[in-house]
């Protein structure tokens, strides 16, 4: 059955930009983040972080803290209950270290107390003694010969591969090549919300755990392995969250919570400080990437190989995949017959690298937009018509060897982008306006984004939708909406199917108690995957009513619109809604479906990496418009156009929020932000010191959507999460270069490096 | 499928008296009742009844209250933003009298205050201008020419019959005939909590509640009307209920906490005591039953016919189906070839008559089993005998025509008490015991039950079941526990069914935004009606279970035991439970199942009543043993011995419990309690005037099970709620009858009334 309004070619709600479900909520201050929420009785917990990046412990004195006046408990690995070994694939983590610590930020020991200042205190208390060892500070290093060993089994986490056709014959073949390394940086999401959370024992003896998170199902089980109890008594409920990005993807505060609960009994608040938020939780990696590309001179890339280091820190949490995500894509949204890609994740006693929107395809996107850049200009063809005459399309090869026969979106991003910058004669116009020391360039920045985990990675979603008896609606799910606009999706999606108001549908989201679960929120996946879902469980329903509409209107031709059911032949047989919901209750038929959507894909060859890796690719092109000052190395992003394919926009302005939010953490991961690390040691610990752009720094942006539907996907439409950032960097590096002539291939291209480059050069070409 | 154990004719669950899952909570004391829960900057509500029973009202006058320091808001009818009015199936009630009161109950002012003390206050400051009108007081004056309207339509609110076969032939056949006229009396559940309950506007702006209630969701639906918003803004919690019986069957508290809570904002709490609970909330009907019987003098019934007249009070609430129910249930557990009867449901200004645990039936039971003991005696049958020899089974039609083949337990239920008669000496020996003035006397009581409502009345059940990651389960059904086991019963069929412990599964229920509406406790439905969807739900996720396990296991042959999988052929072949689930969430597989169980029935024929009314039926008999003091009129109840048809015990010791609480009820109702009215004005105030029985008052009650399996119910269970109070009552007043020859037929046999009896007759025959 399709959609009523499929076939006219117009929708009643997707397609619009209705305001989202948690506008009112959180404009007028009622929507309860976890420092929100608290109960009577409650302590505070504190966590002792290791503060130098690798040691053996030889002693925890806690005896101090203890004794302390208003302090509950003091826990440190010996005594949890459970095992204590954590990680999502890779089981290395520690909820509380045991006779080492790897990074600075490892967690050593816990204190609850009656408040936020005595916990401090008995934290600083607690005296450790610990026997240093040697600071591993890059993956060259962990990989060296006789290097110590942070994990027992050793510092190569995972070996991955992409091996298609012959690379050797490919660059035989190749008239120009183009070879680099690219170095990006170690950076923090820097959300407005530090990680949060608190825990109670509920009326039936079950541990609740409210916490900013992007998968309570998964946090749960991580949970119950370190406590030691069954999954189904702990409740793990999203908070409201402000902003998680890749950063709570990893279980952040949960384990520690449910450790201070279970001990004391008392309910339990953590909230970590900026400091510590920078310290301990995940980043997004900084990626050594080593590659060579080579292209015939009528424009064909030939050939590509490269190498990948991700520097992991001291623990797996999602980072092999990220390493692996980063190699699979290197060679970008474009046709390349040979490939060989090699992706070590590598362990190392810097911080913690873990999943940050982009999942190491920002990091790719730095070198294949480069390298494209490099190699159209050696072979003088415009850099746009050069990534056109090499786009992937419908029937080409993705690396992984696979092909799509629809929704290859990549060109229409191109293209869009194209036609803006013929149309726009501002950008050519200002082009021109540039002076000796303040150069204007504009660059751009193409990726493609592989929807969904992949590679065999369990990825599913799951709804419940109830009909009350009126014909409003209970829709459950149990993923998590973050601050994306998930929830506003979902309820386009019921809206649409049963012709009913939007606002006729209430939400109830990420709970493990209530909600069935959906999978974590990450990989640009929601819509594309548990909006399936929430699709199929409206259609399920509106089947059952249909039938039912039909015996009673005695028709058969029936659309569900504006809240009523009519017959296309005969339009005055008709009924509302509510009315059908009513008779559909009073005849006892199912009122409430739960669906259930895997996309879950193969795996692909361990050796070759070769497969059908992805259901779907995500694609988007920008341009970036900068101005360089060469007397001081800053960079102003005029402006950034946009062309995102988002298969079908289910709701145009949360897109256009998701791009606009993207390109400005794309602008920031380019030129300022940097969380610098020495020998293991935090350096930047404050946002003070950590530049994310102020409403100042932001450019114009451009949000154009371009719509090549994928049939899997609801209604044709694609995830817009990653992709909304990933080609914002390169296009700004691309800029600067058109600029300035100089190719910042360390990131940041910050005013220090950027005013060394331009030094280093002499005067750019301009 | 079947469980698997079923072949093997044990079961690791079903059938094992595991202690309940609420056993711990309530034992220690941290079960959340609804007066336990309580929010910042609450507020208290208190309810203006009318304190007369018929009235215009001529004016209400708050401005004293509303001036009253710490008074936050008075409401009266002109402040309801919705609909006033409401009804489960009449929609006749007014959440506030509009221009009159009907009943001394009826609410016509709200308050919400700082303190419960202000709010009485200002409850005490509302004047109150009243026009008082003729008071209603039995069905006779009400049907009366010209009687005063209590309703514009009419007092009869409903008139339904049965009509099988050909009484006055059936009659012409008779060799003796017993006609009688039985007056039921007005009672009260009695319930150790009274209604109560306590609501807010949750941080998305909807309305919550929590109370003690039977059905959240309908509730809801009546909160929804009234305060003119649509059903999912508002969400209704079952709170740990005390007692229920069907007096929270109907709506009680929730739609004026829901007003208060729209009108203030703010939370609000509101319990009724005991007092206002007597005087307003629904009580179980007095019916007057006028009936008369023939049998042949080889002891077979040939005919009867009965007119019922049930005193509904003043609005429709579930007493419509009440009468109908005791009308069509009039003949009891026997076949009579032909059956007239015509049940009133009738409009007075007495308390308000409703649903109450026997549901009519406990009229009907003591109208029918006094008949056969009477015609058992005129024909010198035994009367057990006389029962058997008139039994309904397999192939015989009930009173509406309807033919069962399977499932009919009424003969075994008295071949059980049959049994207990003959091996027990003491019951034969202490009948010789009894003295002049101490008369002992033994009597029986059996009875059918249509399960569910039946008549085409929307009767379903649905549940949801997820797997946790580490095989851990989380049960969630709208289904309500107030204490009857239900939520136990849950569990031991998912354990059963997936062969894990009952300990780890997790039940959620009752709660309208997170789990699927099970319709109500009511009926002896629950575990015959939602343990199906329970068990289908269980049945669908082992399919998925199954499949991945014959794949790694390599074996067709699975059971489900012990917490693992194993080949019945080669048992070496198996694997933990916990580690399926783990395989099974890997491959994206479906962990949640929704399944929905209708047990809606046709319709009967209104004119003649004949149909298959219900879906089955439940059979329970019981002997009772009493001495009664001839001087006094005072009963003792030495014994219970009951046999009770659970199809198939899931939870032996539950359907005992469900025995034990239903036969002290039974005593209560036939021999102290009694709700007195008078012109409409309660005089029974409290419980040291209302009496139920103590522990001193309760005798040995033996309960026996027996199982006459019916297919459609789980593992062929029935319901047990109601049949086991029903034939308490009427074994009772036959016991009473044999002990001194008295026979009650107007309730109940209490001192005063049995003295009068056995002064009037004089000595008994003994």
């Amino acid at each position: 059955m399709s959609t009523d309004r499929e076939n006219l070619e117009h929708f009643s709600c997707i397609g619009h930009s209705v305001s989202r479900v948690d506008a009112l909520d959180k404009v007028l201050g009622r929507a309860l983040y976890s420092e929100d929420i608290s109960f009577p009785n409650m302590l505070y917990g504190r966590v002792l972080r290791a503060g130098i990046p690798h040691a053996i412990i030889e002693e925890i004195d806690t005896s101090a803290a203890k004794a302390m006046k208003g302090v509950a408990c003091v826990l440190t690995a010996k005594d949890i209950p459970g095992i204590n070994r954590y990680g999502i694939a890779f089981q290395d983590q520690y909820a509380l270290a045991v006779d080492r610590v790897r990074y600075v930020g490892e967690p050593v020991a816990l204190v609850a107390s009656e408040t936020d200042e005595i916990a401090m205190e008995a934290v600083e208390s607690i005296r450790v003694k610990y026997q240093e060892l040697p600071v591993i500070t890059n993956p060259h290093q962990a990989l060296a010969e006789g290097a110590p060993l942070i994990h027992e089994k050793g510092n190569l986490l995972l070996h991955s591969k992409v091996r298609k056709g012959d690379v050797d014959s490919g660059f035989s073949r190749a008239d120009v090549t183009v070879e680099n390394t690219y170095r990006t940086h170690t950076v923090d999401h820097a959300y407005m919300e530090t990680e949060s959370g608190i825990g109670r024992i509920d009326e039936h003896g079950n541990i609740v755990i409210w916490s900013a998170n992007q998968c309570p199902f998964r946090d749960r089980r991580q949970v119950a392995g370190v406590l030691g109890i069954r999954e189904n008594k702990i409740r793990v409920i999203r908070a409201t969250t402000g902003g998680a990005f890749g950063g709570k993807d990893d279980i952040t505060v949960e384990i520690h919570i449910g450790l201070l609960v279970q001990a004391t009994g008392r309910p339990v608040r953590l909230v970590l400080d900026r400091q510590e938020s920078f310290l301990s939780q995940t980043k997004r990696h900084a990626i050594e990437i080593w590659t060579r590309w080579g292209a015939t001179k009528d424009g064909k890339l030939c050939s590509m190989e490269g190498k990948v280091y991700g520097d992991k820190g001291p623990y797996a949490g999602l980072g092999a995949f990220v390493i692996k995500k980063c190699g699979i894509h290197l060679s970008g949204p474009y046709y390349i017959p040979n490939i060989k890609v090699d992706s070590y994740s590598v362990y190392t006693n810097n911080l913690f690298g873990s999943a940050m929107r982009g999942f190491g395809v920002a990091q790719a996107a730095i070198a294949h937009e480069s390298q494209m850049d490099e190699l159209a200009e050696r072979l003088a063809i415009d850099p746009l018509e050069f990534r056109l005459m090499n786009a992937l399309d419908q029937g080409l090869s993705t690396p992984t060897g696979q092909v799509f026969y629809e929704g290859v979106g990549i060109k229409a991003t191109l293209e869009k982008i194209k036609e803006v910058r013929l149309k726009d004669s501002s950008l050519r116009d200002n082009l021109e306006k540039g002076t000796k020391t303040k150069r204007k360039g504009i660059g751009i920045g193409s990726m493609f984004y592989g929807l969904g985990y992949g590679f065999s990675r369990q990825d599913i979603g799951a709804a419940t939708i109830e009909i009350c008896e009126d014909g409003s609606v209970i829709l459950r799910s149990g993923e998590v909406d973050y601050g994306q606009g998930s929830d506003t999706i979902f309820c386009q999606i019921v809206a649409e199917e049963l012709g009913i108001r939007y606002d006729d549908i209430q939400i109830v989201t990420a709970d493990t108690f209530t909600t069935p679960n959906a999978g974590p929120t990450s990989a640009s996946r929601v819509t594309y995957v548990t909006g399936n879902a929430v699709l199929q469980a409206s259609r399920a329903i509106k089947e059952t009513f249909r039938s039912v509409a039909e015996n009673l209107l005695g028709e058969k031709d029936l659309v569900f619109v504006d809240q009523e059911i009519h017959s296309e032949l005969h339009p005055d047989k008709k009924m509302s809604f509510k009315k059908l919901a009513w008779e559909c209750h009073n005849r006892g038929l199912q009122m409430v479906q739960t669906a259930w959507y895997d996309n879950t894909t193969n795996d692909v060859d361990t050796e070759t990496g070769q497969g059908d890796a992805y259901s779907a690719f995500a694609y988007a092109s920008q341009l970036a418009e900068v101005e360089v000052d060469t007397e001081t190395g800053r960079v102003d992003v005029l402006r950034i156009v946009s062309a995102t394919d988002a298969g079908k926009a289910i709701n145009p302005s949360n897109v256009e929020g998701q791009i606009e939010g993207g390109a400005v953490m794309g602008i920031g991961y380019g030129l300022t932000e940097e969380i610098k690390v020495q020998q293991g040691s935090l350096k930047t610990r404050s946002l003070g010191e950590y530049m994310i752009p102020t409403s100042m720094d932001i450019p114009r942006i451009d949000p154009h959507i371009v719509e090549v539907p994928v049939s899997r996907g609801p209604y044709g439409a694609k995830g817009v999460g990653e992709p909304a950032l990933i080609p914002t960097t390169p296009a700004v590096l691309n800029a600067i270069a058109d600029a300035v002539g100089v190719r910042v291939t360390e990131l940041p291209a910050n005013l220090e490096n950027l005013h060394r480059l331009i030094r280093e050069k002499g005067e750019g070409p301009k």
